[in-house]
């Protein structure tokens, strides 16, 4: 069995690489637990040294997502399974929407297209975003029944490659899955172009002795979910058959529902005695408008009935990252 | 003012051109009502003989939808406004996905990305359709807030271009606004590929002295119009300011929703003494399975307000075709 990975070299992209590598196998396009001999991890450029924790079974290649021929060089097997995690993220894409158009809309193209030409029907997880929420008709919690009418070129290409999922899988061309992610924490290294990128910094910088500057009130409010259980619930929502998602294969994650202040509390709580960076807020209307065009509470009940997993608070996930980047 | 009608020489494409040509003016970009002085219609092949009731004011351009370069010929002037009418039909779609992919989906974004590339915002109603909604979540009554999980790749499509639409408004690349059709009736000529091709056939067919096999069970349900409305709530579209669509630019038109029994009724009422083509019912499996993936009804309180039409009855529609097509 190979496993291909786009955006493999990414923080997740990474952690899951890892993950597999511990499990050793995963469901073939039969449905059967099968070996991993290969984990392919692409993304659009080689990371200056091999990342730590990948062992023979892993090979890194870089190329641009937007070139077809790339794309279907990568699935080359029928024994096979696709994460498309590769993305230009939000405010990344608010910035440039012919980059995020190429990406997103045209590389997942490409991916579905490369699994289509097997005849194996093979496994694919999207990395899909509770950014598909959003605009004026969004309800106060957002979910598998809400309205997709998202205010970012980022959400609109992951709505699109979720609707294409669908259709791809009812054609029979592949056996897709979309895990629709709420913000992820806690992200180790530098802030990225995300919008977001301020939830991990609010947690990281104070923990590497590092002031940090808070682009958003704390009152701001999100759904988000701890980096393990993101993993656990991409992985896990690969295993499971397809016909216990029907025909819209797209599953919003499990998540928290906290305040940014929620987020400092537990920080100072966890931190114990160790000397943390300061907390400054300083609202940037760039960052605070398309966090308000977020959704604010979000449901996930097929999630947890398919057996996803999620931590139990923000204590948890701030433990894990001592633990896994800290210690 | 210049008018691009895609898929121009189709049924719609024709009758919205003859009301543009009657009303003469249509507003511009700046929201101002401007005389037009050139309607071009494009579609996929040459009619063998120019239609009725066109001008000098209409040029027709046969082309294919799907080239850039094409499309971006199109659409050569600062004072334009584009109706997006082209596309591969239900049935069609399921029968070729990637000609549906390539003139639904391509086809869509070469025509958004032309008006992009004027410095105007120009005006862009694009036809969207009823089947963007369906599936096993689907409501019994569908509109402007339900979730789209379509189940052809007509839909999907469809949904997609809609999602667009509102990306490339929201991003000031162009004004658009999506008219979300029901089914159309009563269309003269012949049979398309469309599932829903039935829906006319059975007043038309009968109307005609022609037996007609009808390829459902008349308890069949589904929200329609005339072609009356249609075109003149897609004309209103265009003429609704910006600011009073907010963010969500698809509108779903107004419809009635009837079964193929009440279709049959109005057709014996308001036929007379004329002498019916007999009606046999032999329900056929492709079709029955399309139809029961779409709306069984719908609301639309939306267009209601922004002032698109309605007939008031079945009858009505059945007279319109009669005064229209064969007196």
């Amino acid at each position: 069995m190979k496993v291909v990975i786009t955006g493999g070299t990414g923080f997740v992209g990474l952690r899951l690489a890892r993950r597999l590598l511990e499990k050793g196998s995963v469901q073939n396009p039969e449905g059967q637990a099968a070996e991993i001999d290969e984990i392919l991890l692409f993304d659009q450029v080689e990371p200056p040294a091999r990342p730590e924790g990948l062992d023979e079974r892993v090979r890194i290649v870089a190329g641009d997502i937007s070139d077809r021929d790339t794309v279907f060089g990568l699935v080359d097997r029928d024994d096979i399974s696709v994460f498309h995690l590769a993305s230009v993220v939000s405010g990344g894409g608010e910035k440039d929407f012919d980059l995020a158009m190429r990406v997103n809309l045209h590389g997942g193209l490409n991916v579905f297209e490369a699994c289509r030409a097997r005849v194996s029907q093979p496994r694919v997880v999207f990395a899909s975003s509770i950014a598909v929420f959003g605009g004026a008709g969004m309800p106060d919690s957002v979910g598998d029944n809400t309205k997709q009418t998202p205010q970012t070129t980022y959400g609109i290409t992951k709505t699109i490659c979720e609707l294409l999922v669908n259709d791809y899988t009812r054609k029979g061309f592949l056996d897709g899955r979309s895990a629709r992610l709420p913000t992820v924490i806690i992200r180790p290294g530098k802030p990225n172009l995300a919008a977001s990128s301020f939830v991990s910094g609010v947690f990281r910088e104070p923990l590497n002795g590092v002031d940090f500057v808070l682009p958003v009130r704390p009152e701001t409010v999100m759904p988000l979910l701890g980096y393990r259980a993101i993993v656990d619930g991409i992985l896990a929502l690969h295993e499971v058959p397809g016909e216990d998602l029907g025909d819209d294969r797209a599953v919003s994650l499990p998540s928290l529902t906290v305040t940014v202040a929620d987020m400092m509390d537990a920080l100072y709580r966890v931190a114990g005695d160790r000397t943390l960076g300061k907390i400054a807020v300083e609202p940037d209307p760039f960052i605070e408008a398309i966090c308000a065009s977020w959704a604010q509470d979000a449901y996930f009940d097929r999630a947890t009935a398919l057996g996803l997993p999620r931590e139990d608070s923000l204590d948890e996930i701030v433990s894990y990252y001592i633990e896994d980047y800290l210690s």
